[in-house]
């Protein structure tokens, strides 16, 4: 078996008697029940997810920052010069990004992986190089990827998680770098939910209008050139009772046969289908942040996914591997708008919702300490017997 | 002059150059401008505070939890019995309540004051007196302070507030303890801004619809009774063209003359005004935190603002001087729906929405990382220039 076969082989669903325990243990600590909301649910999560209550605690850290360029940038659907991706590349290294105050603030490592960046990087201390292709090819006239790129970036980020893990890592955090990669997002999203792509597409780091409609253009083309949904843009799901045109579910979307740098599609593997839809319309990074999460899955340690990047990746990973979505925990929804999208087809809620827009894993970053706190409590609240509370329900 | 006094004469709004310098700053740094959504206007708010920009770090934060009974319980609002009050004030000594676990996660101090447990408590670690009475008289009755016992617990949480900074604290954090006190969380919101009982109350830490409405008609007789709203539940803001009984603007309630315990209505002064309704229907808790916001303000350290009773307290205390309210940060929006109207009124927007329902001052701390995160990004981030990123607008 591959690697990427191994690690969607090794990865289980959370462990019932996991989740009722950690319930079980919740009701029992000195708080009326329920009265930390949203983060009871993640406790009980974790707990799931690592199949012990109550969970180890999800700490240290460690922020991988999937870095990789993109055809598409060419179709203008980003104010940004694609040399950026190098220059923030650099100013990682350097220290001087906001996801490096907010490591610094959480107590995460950062590790920069050149997964696709064009341009050749001189060796650094934490830049990892693990480049498939100096950027993919244009989503909107073929493949971004072949799906030998696609798998060569997944088992980069599976090996990315393996190495922060066994380095002491208890919580991987996923973070990305890529001028033009919400283009991508938005394709990986419409292809795995069937939604529509003025709805998915965004306004990115910044576009004016012009340009988000000539990026929601981009990408319906992206979708109709790789045989993704044919006539995007004139039907929606449901509405065409004929089944003809209708949007592929994830995991069934099938490349036109012919299609430039994609294998004959293999239609009774869902996983390849899967796998095939990443490389036609994703990034470099969106496919090593997919294996990263696969990769901590299997490991049965947590996954911060960041923005609209991860939850995009996260849709991949999904479809790779409908257990993995267990191991994760969305760290906030960004601004953009297919990011609740993905959200809501990968059954997640977001803990924060702050109107960020920026990438690079900061918004996963500072959802870490609400991670670890709804953790803690299973290890240090005291329950309502042994600090001779009264309880209302006793 | 009282401390009190003193305390709101040194309060000073924010400073409109530390402002303006700040917003400069944040379209600098290297990242899209605004990218980093409400935490650019966090950090710009903070500068606005300290009147200087950067502004410092807002770390080591201090919680102070203001323990406080409450006659209003013997009115059934509530389903735990009053001694829990006390019984976890043990438990926060202990460390084993949830507000022990947050703060450990973001490395705040924890202090206890009992500002008006109906119990006397043995001196403790961690454990200040502050006691004003054993608990507040029943608010649905008559005036549930005093105006001298609610100046001693404004006096008294100034005072924390002062020893806490003193003591190194550059971030505060309100908490609180108190069985029943989310009914006067209640009355004072709707004092204070006119909003109708049955939208502002709600089902604190567990009550059933039975209770909930009971809750209701209590929060309206308190208003009634104490001559804040005469006829409250029977009319709406802007809904009664005579004006006669539509509701008073915060600072502007005066109770009826010869209510038992206030002192001659002194309405020459709004301040006065503010705080024979924060007697009227307020708690020993919200006093103290309003006194504690207070006192953080004048020194100009910010204050991150827990949930509804803190919320409440905040109204209190920004009728006492408006200002205040510049140097406090919403740490959440809590699940109960009065909250959202105090902080609405207040022009606070919350960092988190978690669905906390649990007071102790948790969602003021778990806010806290994020503040300082915001804070750090305008010492620790390069701009465009320092760093060689091309800036698409430059």
């Amino acid at each position: 078996m591959t690697i990427l076969e191994q690690t969607i082989a090794a990865i289980r669903p959370a462990d019932p008697a996991a989740l009722a325990e950690a319930r079980a243990h919740q009701d029992s600590l000195t708080k009326p029940r329920g009265a930390l909301g949203v983060l009871e649910e993640v406790a009980v999560r974790l707990a799931g997810a690592a199949a012990v209550s109550p969970p180890p605690l999800p700490a240290p850290a460690a922020l991988a920052i999937f870095a990789a360029d993109h055809g598409v940038h060419a179709q203008g659907v980003s104010p940004w010069p694609q040399e950026v991706t190098l220059q923030m590349v650099g100013n990682f290294l350097a220290g001087g990004a906001v996801a490096n105050a907010f490591a610094a603030q959480v107590g995460a490592s950062v590790t920069v992986v050149d997964v696709g960046v064009a341009a050749d990087l001189a060796p650094a201390p934490g830049l990892r190089v693990g480049k498939v292709a100096h950027g993919t090819a244009d989503l909107s006239r073929g493949p971004a990827m072949t799906a030998e790129q696609a798998v060569a970036a997944l088992e980069t980020g599976i090996e990315v998680a393996r190495d922060l893990v066994e380095q002491g890592a208890r919580c991987l955090i996923t973070g990305d770098m890529g001028i033009a990669n919400t283009t991508a997002s938005a394709a990986l999203i419409c292809a795995f939910t069937g939604q529509d792509a003025a709805v998915v597409t965004g306004r990115g780091t910044g576009v004016d209008d012009e340009t988000l409609a000539r990026k929601v253009e981009v990408v319906r083309r992206a979708l109709r050139v790789n045989g993704l949904r044919p006539d995007a843009g004139e039907s929606h799901p449901g509405t065409d009772a004929s089944g003809r045109g209708t949007v592929p579910e994830a995991g069934t979307a099938v490349p036109t046969p012919g299609e430039d740098g994609l294998p004959e599609a293999g239609t009774a593997l869902p996983a390849l289908s899967a796998l095939e839809t990443l490389a036609a319309v994703g990034g470099l990074e969106h496919a090593a942040i997919a294996g990263f999460i696969l990769g901590g899955a299997a490991l049965r340690v947590p996954v911060i996914l960041d923005g609209v990047i991860a939850g995009s990746a996260a849709l991949a990973a999904a479809a790779l591997a409908p257990a993995a979505v267990d191991h994760c925990v969305a760290g906030h929804r960004s601004a953009e708008p297919g990011h609740a999208v993905a959200l809501g087809h990968l059954g997640l809620r977001p803990l924060m919702e702050l109107e960020l827009r920026l990438g690079e894993g900061t918004g996963g970053l500072l959802a870490h300490p609400l991670v670890c706190a709804a953790v803690r409590v299973m290890h240090e609240v005291a329950t309502f017997d042994s600090a001779g509370v009264t309880d209302k329900e006793a």
